[in-house]
């Protein structure tokens, strides 16, 4: 029977452990430790929200993956895992956050057991569950082996979205749709922020259809007026009011794949200069999926929406889009590539960017975003429908 | 003029600044830098979903704490710390998720400028926000300091709280008061676990009267019948069936601040053999509560509930709670002391711990759970006032 809690076919993650094994191979590493919630999803399925204590993924050469974490969280291994039982490790509770012991020590018990007391094994060293802790506590129980820097190993070999992911994605940006259409339609003078961060919850989450809603990895980022010049505020209790742009960063979330998309939307008369640089931005972006095409690199996007900006007299420099897929809090980026001007990296079809060039001024900003599908010929293709564009209320 | 953004009186943010110089001073250290993002606006203030890069807060021997982050979230900082501007710092974009560069390279320069350079400057090694890369980047990058292991360090002044705190945290507990009880009434057999848990969000985010709801740290646990045997995972679209037990892990966030407590719902008739555990678990939570007196031990809880377990025959060990307060994803948890046997914290007044002797049997799962304030005098005082018992709808 197959386990509804599993999102993909069993041949996906083959594929999956396949392309993984070989930048494995590529950088010499006789195993991998995968901590990154992501990572371990893609390759062994897991899911849950247990990432706050130590667990990860090992690949070792040959076989299985095995999912290694806390014993009370085998349950939930055994329930969103592809593997059989006896890939699946557990630690006592007597590790979990105490001062006396480390989780790591166990895994290296592990390790040394698989035989790899003396091999090169992968660790993500820059990742949010992989602590300084960990990495010293691993390295002093496996003195003979080396930990090697493999950070990103796997989230790179997810840059290239399989159809089966995409089709995910697509019902996401379905979701998206509904929650920034929801915020748009709300947002009124007197409006408590906080309500109408509840109905985008209560959007994304119901879903569409037959599609629910899962978390998204950020909370919606909700600012208006000063509070909007900052680009990572969520919100507060604070009616909107009349005279104040508000940027709605928002993702649906099908599954754990993300769309995420941003839309302004200004309460009143906006300034003159507020509609000068919405209408660059507009244009910018436009000249951004334009070049958003296989073949061509990440820079060349943000160059094309930086010209336009250029020549509209406007200053954006900096990173302006990050690729999205499956994620897991803190980060729905996949921390790969970027969107910027000094990133080369080359664009297939099948690789899915978060584009936003969003544009924070002294005393106010303005988000306007699109998720883009790299498509075989051709530009882009946003991924989200609503329409690009400042939405005015009067 | 007072800033909203900031939650407390500048004397409260002085107080906790005097207890960390205290422990700083015990614990030999010149400076500390704090990551963990419960620490850091605990300290300074700060509140934004910007932790997914890195960032922290510097806490010198002398003067006010000083926030450092990227660039962009320095408009974040100057709307939610305390401190003056010319105590933010920035560092640029190329520095983010960049592979030739690493922020810690910029952290360090801002450190030596403080005349750290041969410092003793204690770090979190065990935190989320502080990867092993990290920890290798800033100690090749400044050689003849000592990072100084200061785990915990900052959480463990956080363990009793102010009046203050404990004023946000009752507001928490009404909010979680009405997502329980939105949970409890909303689930009956067909309902869609996502549709329930929209209108728990959406409970939890509009508040309760004035007091608008924040996001908490750990989204809604919400797992039935087999998945409940797991701890930790969160929901999927499959409507809830008649026979079945579903437990709600769950918290209202009053300005960063939570008071989790779980609730199970049986749907039809539960097994005697329930019925019969769910007993024990009541009558060994009144235990519990019993022995959480200021002059006892964290261990004394774990131990009187494990007491009346074993006069029932349940087998129940490992870990039964945390203290809990401010928090930031991924963990509502404070992680320093814990609820078990081999803890011996002495429980003092304003403790406030989540007590959570959750059973998780082999093909169901029963969480009855309560956030408890240590009192001067008696036993604890449950913050929330929902019902201990199983609920069972017909």
């Amino acid at each position: 029977m197959t386990n509804p809690n599993i999102p993909f076919e069993r041949s996906e993650y083959q594929q999956r452990l396949a392309k993984t094994r070989a930048a494995m191979a590529d950088a010499g590493l006789d195993a991998l430790f995968v901590t990154d919630p992501s990572n371990q999803a893609w390759l062994a399925g897991y899911d849950g929200w247990s990432f706050y204590v130590h667990q990860g993924v090992i690949i070792p050469r040959d076989g299985d993956p095995i999912w290694w974490g806390r014993h009370m969280d085998m349950m939930g291994a055994r329930r969103t895992c592809w593997m059989p039982q006896d890939r699946l490790l557990g630690y006592g509770d007597h590790y979990v956050q105490s001062t006396d012991r480390h989780p790591m020590q166990d895994l290296a018990g592990h390790l040394r057991a698989l035989g790899l007391e003396r091999a090169r094994i992968g660790v993500e060293m820059e990742n949010y569950y992989y602590s300084a802790k960990a990495h010293a506590v691993l390295t002093a129980a496996l003195p003979e082996a080396t930990l090697a820097e493999a950070t990103a190993l796997v989230n790179w070999q997810r840059l290239t979205k399989s159809d089966a992911e995409l089709g995910f994605m697509r019902k996401a940006a379905r979701i998206t749709d509904k929650v920034i259409q929801t915020a748009i339609e709300r947002a009124a003078p007197g409006v408590r922020k906080n309500d109408l961060v509840a109905d985008i919850l209560h959007a994304g989450v119901t879903g569409v259809e037959g599609d629910w809603g899962d978390y998204p990895a950020i909370v919606p980022l909700t600012p208006s007026g000063l509070d909007a010049t900052a680009a990572h505020l969520t919100w507060d209790g604070t009616p909107m009011r009349q005279g104040e742009a508000t940027f709605f960063e928002l993702s649906g979330c099908y599954r754990r794949y993300h769309a995420p998309l941003s839309r302004t939307v200004f309460l009143g008369t906006p300034s003159e200069e507020m509609l000068r640089i919405e209408a660059a931005q507009i244009e910018g972006i436009a000249a951004g999926i334009e070049a958003a095409r296989a073949g061509n690199r990440t820079c060349d996007i943000a160059n094309a929406f930086m010209a336009v900006m250029a020549k509209h007299g406007i200053e954006r420099s900096g990173r302006m889009g990050y690729p999205v897929g499956l994620s897991y809090p803190p980060d729905w980026g996949e921390r790969t590539a970027s969107i910027r001007s000094e990133d080369t990296t080359v664009l297939q079809p099948g690789m899915v960017f978060h584009f936003m060039p969003a544009l924070w001024m002294d005393t106010w900003g303005l988000e306007t975003t699109e998720t883009l599908l790299i498509r075989d010929t051709g530009a882009a293709e946003p991924l989200c429908s609503i329409e690009r564009k400042l939405f005015v209320k009067g």
